[in-house]
Protein backbone atom coordinates (compact mmCIF):
# COMPACT_ATOMS: atom_id res chain seq x y z
CA UNK A 1 0.00 0.00 0.00
CA UNK A 2 1.39 3.56 -0.67
CA UNK A 3 -0.24 6.98 0.10
CA UNK A 4 0.57 9.92 -2.79
CA UNK A 5 0.80 12.82 -0.44
CA UNK A 6 1.49 16.91 -1.72
CA UNK A 7 3.05 19.62 -0.23
CA UNK A 8 0.53 22.04 1.39
CA UNK A 9 2.76 24.87 2.16
CA UNK A 10 6.92 25.09 2.32
CA UNK A 11 8.85 26.60 5.11
CA UNK A 12 11.29 29.88 4.53
CA UNK A 13 13.67 30.40 7.11
CA UNK A 14 17.53 30.94 8.00
CA UNK A 15 18.65 27.73 8.24
CA UNK A 16 20.38 26.20 5.20
CA UNK A 17 21.52 22.86 6.71
CA UNK A 18 20.17 20.28 9.51
CA UNK A 19 21.43 21.38 12.65
CA UNK A 20 21.17 19.27 16.14
CA UNK A 21 20.35 22.21 18.31
CA UNK A 22 19.77 25.35 19.35
CA UNK A 23 16.32 25.87 17.28
CA UNK A 24 14.83 28.36 20.16
CA UNK A 25 15.51 31.52 18.04
CA UNK A 26 14.63 30.56 14.42
CA UNK A 27 11.50 32.26 13.05
CA UNK A 28 9.99 31.17 10.15
CA UNK A 29 7.60 31.68 7.50
CA UNK A 30 5.09 29.35 6.13
CA UNK A 31 3.86 30.07 2.68
CA UNK A 32 0.45 27.94 0.91
CA UNK A 33 1.46 26.04 -2.02
CA UNK A 34 0.05 27.22 -4.81
CA UNK A 35 -3.03 24.91 -4.72
CA UNK A 36 -4.11 25.64 -1.71
CA UNK A 37 -6.93 28.23 -1.14
CA UNK A 38 -6.37 30.96 0.80
CA UNK A 39 -9.44 30.57 2.62
CA UNK A 40 -7.81 27.47 4.15
CA UNK A 41 -6.01 29.99 6.94
CA UNK A 42 -9.20 31.58 7.80
CA UNK A 43 -9.86 31.69 11.90
CA UNK A 44 -6.03 30.26 12.55
CA UNK A 45 -4.96 33.29 14.12
CA UNK A 46 -7.38 32.67 17.03
CA UNK A 47 -4.86 30.14 18.19
CA UNK A 48 -1.76 30.60 19.94
CA UNK A 49 -0.24 27.51 18.86
CA UNK A 50 -0.39 24.95 15.69
CA UNK A 51 1.18 21.62 14.78
CA UNK A 52 2.97 21.48 11.77
CA UNK A 53 3.75 18.03 10.08
CA UNK A 54 6.46 18.40 7.51
CA UNK A 55 8.71 15.87 5.13
CA UNK A 56 12.38 15.75 6.06
CA UNK A 57 13.04 16.41 2.28
CA UNK A 58 16.89 15.52 2.81
CA UNK A 59 17.11 12.06 3.92
CA UNK A 60 18.21 9.73 1.68
CA UNK A 61 16.67 6.69 1.24
CA UNK A 62 19.34 4.50 2.95
CA UNK A 63 18.84 6.39 6.50
CA UNK A 64 15.07 6.39 5.99
CA UNK A 65 14.75 3.05 7.52
CA UNK A 66 12.89 1.47 11.06
CA UNK A 67 15.84 -0.03 13.10
CA UNK A 68 17.64 0.97 16.63
CA UNK A 69 20.73 2.45 17.66
CA UNK A 70 22.01 4.86 19.65
CA UNK A 71 20.41 8.09 19.80
CA UNK A 72 23.10 10.98 17.81
CA UNK A 73 25.50 7.67 18.07
CA UNK A 74 26.42 8.98 22.08
CA UNK A 75 27.21 5.37 23.37
CA UNK A 76 26.45 6.84 26.73
CA UNK A 77 22.88 6.27 25.95
CA UNK A 78 21.28 2.95 25.47
CA UNK A 79 20.46 1.96 22.44
CA UNK A 80 16.77 2.43 21.11
CA UNK A 81 14.66 1.80 17.88
CA UNK A 82 13.57 4.42 15.41
CA UNK A 83 10.16 4.82 17.33
CA UNK A 84 11.03 5.80 20.59
CA UNK A 85 13.21 8.54 18.76
CA UNK A 86 12.25 11.57 16.78
CA UNK A 87 14.71 12.12 14.41
CA UNK A 88 14.70 12.75 11.24
CA UNK A 89 16.35 8.83 10.20
CA UNK A 90 13.26 7.29 10.02
CA UNK A 91 10.48 5.35 7.09
CA UNK A 92 8.04 7.77 5.78
CA UNK A 93 10.54 11.15 6.76
CA UNK A 94 7.79 12.74 8.40
CA UNK A 95 8.68 15.82 11.55
CA UNK A 96 5.83 16.93 13.65
CA UNK A 97 6.74 20.15 15.53
CA UNK A 98 4.43 22.40 18.10
CA UNK A 99 5.49 26.25 17.31
CA UNK A 100 3.96 29.21 18.72
CA UNK A 101 1.90 31.52 16.14
CA UNK A 102 3.15 34.83 15.75
CA UNK A 103 1.67 36.77 12.74
CA UNK A 104 -0.84 35.21 10.47
CA UNK A 105 -1.39 37.54 6.99
CA UNK A 106 -3.22 36.37 3.83
CA UNK A 107 -1.16 32.95 2.68
CA UNK A 108 1.64 32.95 5.28
CA UNK A 109 1.66 32.34 8.91
CA UNK A 110 5.22 33.30 10.82
CA UNK A 111 5.88 31.39 13.78
CA UNK A 112 8.37 30.51 16.54
CA UNK A 113 10.10 27.23 16.82
CA UNK A 114 9.85 25.29 13.94
CA UNK A 115 13.15 22.97 13.36
CA UNK A 116 12.94 22.39 10.18
CA UNK A 117 15.21 23.98 7.35
CA UNK A 118 14.51 26.79 4.56
CA UNK A 119 12.74 25.17 1.83
CA UNK A 120 10.84 22.24 4.19
CA UNK A 121 7.45 20.99 2.31
CA UNK A 122 5.17 21.00 4.86
CA UNK A 123 2.19 18.57 4.23
CA UNK A 124 -0.46 19.59 7.06
CA UNK A 125 -1.34 22.40 9.49
CA UNK A 126 -3.10 21.74 12.50
CA UNK A 127 -4.30 23.92 15.84
CA UNK A 128 -3.10 23.24 19.16
CA UNK A 129 -6.30 22.58 21.44
CA UNK A 130 -5.96 21.77 25.13
CA UNK A 131 -7.86 18.51 24.55
CA UNK A 132 -5.27 17.37 22.73
CA UNK A 133 -2.49 17.43 24.83
CA UNK A 134 -1.47 14.62 26.80
CA UNK A 135 -3.82 13.41 29.55
CA UNK A 136 -1.89 13.07 32.55
CA UNK A 137 1.65 13.21 33.51
CA UNK A 138 4.40 12.99 31.02
CA UNK A 139 7.23 10.41 31.64
CA UNK A 140 10.25 9.96 29.45
CA UNK A 141 13.28 8.14 29.88
CA UNK A 142 16.75 10.26 31.29
CA UNK A 143 18.89 9.79 27.71
CA UNK A 144 16.05 11.99 26.11
CA UNK A 145 16.11 14.83 28.57
CA UNK A 146 20.29 14.74 28.04
CA UNK A 147 19.34 14.95 24.23
CA UNK A 148 17.09 17.90 24.45
CA UNK A 149 18.96 20.18 26.74
CA UNK A 150 20.26 22.25 24.06
CA UNK A 151 17.79 21.75 21.42
CA UNK A 152 15.88 24.98 21.90
CA UNK A 153 19.07 26.87 23.25
CA UNK A 154 19.18 30.85 21.66
CA UNK A 155 22.74 30.68 20.35
CA UNK B 1 5.95 17.57 -6.36
CA UNK B 2 4.53 13.80 -4.87
CA UNK B 3 5.52 12.18 -1.80
CA UNK B 4 4.98 8.68 -1.39
CA UNK B 5 4.86 7.03 2.02
CA UNK B 6 3.70 3.42 2.89
CA UNK B 7 1.93 2.52 6.44
CA UNK B 8 4.74 0.93 9.23
CA UNK B 9 1.43 0.08 11.22
CA UNK B 10 -2.16 -0.91 11.39
CA UNK B 11 -4.74 0.19 13.86
CA UNK B 12 -7.14 -2.64 15.38
CA UNK B 13 -9.61 -1.84 17.91
CA UNK B 14 -13.69 -1.94 18.47
CA UNK B 15 -15.05 0.51 16.21
CA UNK B 16 -15.77 0.03 12.53
CA UNK B 17 -17.22 3.28 11.52
CA UNK B 18 -15.98 6.92 11.68
CA UNK B 19 -17.99 8.78 14.85
CA UNK B 20 -17.74 12.21 16.50
CA UNK B 21 -17.48 11.83 19.67
CA UNK B 22 -17.17 9.31 22.81
CA UNK B 23 -13.18 8.27 21.99
CA UNK B 24 -11.98 8.12 25.25
CA UNK B 25 -12.55 4.78 26.49
CA UNK B 26 -11.25 3.31 23.12
CA UNK B 27 -8.29 0.57 23.63
CA UNK B 28 -6.54 0.52 20.23
CA UNK B 29 -3.65 -2.16 19.43
CA UNK B 30 -1.38 -0.74 16.55
CA UNK B 31 0.94 -3.60 15.24
CA UNK B 32 3.80 -3.15 13.14
CA UNK B 33 3.50 -3.66 9.26
CA UNK B 34 5.41 -7.05 7.91
CA UNK B 35 8.42 -4.88 6.26
CA UNK B 36 9.35 -3.18 9.56
CA UNK B 37 11.82 -4.85 11.97
CA UNK B 38 10.62 -5.28 15.51
CA UNK B 39 14.22 -3.59 16.91
CA UNK B 40 12.27 -0.36 16.06
CA UNK B 41 9.93 -0.13 19.49
CA UNK B 42 13.19 -1.12 21.25
CA UNK B 43 12.82 1.23 24.51
CA UNK B 44 9.15 2.71 23.88
CA UNK B 45 8.37 1.35 26.85
CA UNK B 46 9.84 4.17 29.10
CA UNK B 47 7.53 6.70 27.40
CA UNK B 48 4.28 7.43 28.98
CA UNK B 49 2.97 9.22 25.40
CA UNK B 50 3.33 8.66 21.96
CA UNK B 51 2.25 10.89 18.86
CA UNK B 52 0.41 8.46 16.42
CA UNK B 53 0.19 9.93 12.83
CA UNK B 54 -2.09 7.67 10.80
CA UNK B 55 -4.00 7.98 7.74
CA UNK B 56 -7.84 8.71 7.45
CA UNK B 57 -8.38 5.85 4.78
CA UNK B 58 -12.14 5.81 4.57
CA UNK B 59 -11.89 9.96 3.18
CA UNK B 60 -13.21 9.86 -0.42
CA UNK B 61 -11.26 12.61 -2.85
CA UNK B 62 -13.60 14.70 -3.10
CA UNK B 63 -13.64 15.52 0.31
CA UNK B 64 -9.41 15.67 1.17
CA UNK B 65 -9.15 19.16 0.10
CA UNK B 66 -8.51 22.82 1.63
CA UNK B 67 -11.50 24.77 1.88
CA UNK B 68 -13.23 26.75 4.58
CA UNK B 69 -16.84 25.72 6.48
CA UNK B 70 -18.63 25.49 9.69
CA UNK B 71 -17.29 22.50 11.83
CA UNK B 72 -19.61 19.73 11.81
CA UNK B 73 -21.54 22.09 9.99
CA UNK B 74 -23.00 23.59 12.91
CA UNK B 75 -24.25 27.29 12.37
CA UNK B 76 -23.62 28.30 15.30
CA UNK B 77 -19.59 28.39 15.03
CA UNK B 78 -17.87 30.35 12.27
CA UNK B 79 -16.51 29.54 9.03
CA UNK B 80 -13.02 28.52 9.28
CA UNK B 81 -10.33 27.09 6.98
CA UNK B 82 -9.13 23.44 7.02
CA UNK B 83 -5.67 23.99 8.69
CA UNK B 84 -8.05 25.78 11.62
CA UNK B 85 -9.95 22.23 12.11
CA UNK B 86 -8.61 18.93 13.01
CA UNK B 87 -11.46 17.45 11.37
CA UNK B 88 -10.42 14.13 8.84
CA UNK B 89 -11.73 15.99 5.44
CA UNK B 90 -8.09 18.03 4.66
CA UNK B 91 -5.70 17.59 1.95
CA UNK B 92 -3.34 14.55 2.25
CA UNK B 93 -5.76 12.93 5.11
CA UNK B 94 -3.62 12.85 7.69
CA UNK B 95 -4.10 12.48 11.65
CA UNK B 96 -2.15 12.98 14.84
CA UNK B 97 -2.95 12.00 17.93
CA UNK B 98 -1.48 11.95 21.34
CA UNK B 99 -2.42 8.57 23.12
CA UNK B 100 -1.14 6.98 26.97
CA UNK B 101 0.99 3.76 26.18
CA UNK B 102 -0.76 1.18 28.11
CA UNK B 103 1.23 -2.03 27.27
CA UNK B 104 3.97 -2.37 25.31
CA UNK B 105 5.05 -6.14 23.89
CA UNK B 106 6.89 -7.46 20.82
CA UNK B 107 5.71 -5.82 17.75
CA UNK B 108 2.40 -4.46 19.32
CA UNK B 109 1.47 -1.20 21.26
CA UNK B 110 -1.95 -1.35 23.26
CA UNK B 111 -2.69 2.10 23.42
CA UNK B 112 -5.37 4.19 24.82
CA UNK B 113 -7.33 7.20 23.44
CA UNK B 114 -6.86 6.91 19.22
CA UNK B 115 -9.49 7.99 17.36
CA UNK B 116 -8.83 6.28 14.54
CA UNK B 117 -11.14 3.12 13.57
CA UNK B 118 -10.14 -0.38 13.01
CA UNK B 119 -7.78 -0.93 10.16
CA UNK B 120 -6.83 2.85 10.03
CA UNK B 121 -2.86 3.00 8.86
CA UNK B 122 -0.23 4.15 11.13
CA UNK B 123 2.51 6.31 9.27
CA UNK B 124 4.41 6.87 11.97
CA UNK B 125 4.79 6.70 15.84
CA UNK B 126 7.28 9.40 17.86
CA UNK B 127 7.62 9.65 21.41
CA UNK B 128 6.07 12.31 23.76
CA UNK B 129 9.03 14.51 25.06
CA UNK B 130 8.42 17.12 27.60
CA UNK B 131 10.49 19.50 25.71
CA UNK B 132 7.89 19.28 22.27
CA UNK B 133 5.27 19.92 23.90
CA UNK B 134 3.87 23.49 23.42
CA UNK B 135 5.61 26.42 25.01
CA UNK B 136 3.47 28.95 27.27
CA UNK B 137 0.43 29.14 27.57
CA UNK B 138 -1.92 27.19 24.79
CA UNK B 139 -4.86 29.76 23.50
CA UNK B 140 -7.79 28.81 21.12
CA UNK B 141 -11.44 29.61 19.93
CA UNK B 142 -14.68 29.10 22.24
CA UNK B 143 -16.33 27.27 19.45
CA UNK B 144 -13.07 24.24 19.62
CA UNK B 145 -13.98 24.00 23.34
CA UNK B 146 -17.69 23.28 22.85
CA UNK B 147 -16.72 21.01 19.53
CA UNK B 148 -14.49 19.01 22.23
CA UNK B 149 -17.10 18.87 24.61
CA UNK B 150 -18.06 15.15 24.42
CA UNK B 151 -15.26 14.36 21.78
CA UNK B 152 -13.06 12.24 25.16
CA UNK B 153 -16.21 11.21 26.87
CA UNK B 154 -16.07 7.29 28.08
CA UNK B 155 -19.56 6.43 26.71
Amino acid sequence: MTIEIQPVAFVKNSRETPEDDDWGRVASIIELAEHIPTESLTGIGEFSHLEILYYFHLVPDEKAVARSRHPRNNMDWPVVGTFAQRNKSRPNRLGITTVKLKQYEGRTLTVIGLDAIDGTPVIDIKPVMNEFLPMGQVEQPKWSKELMANYWKKE
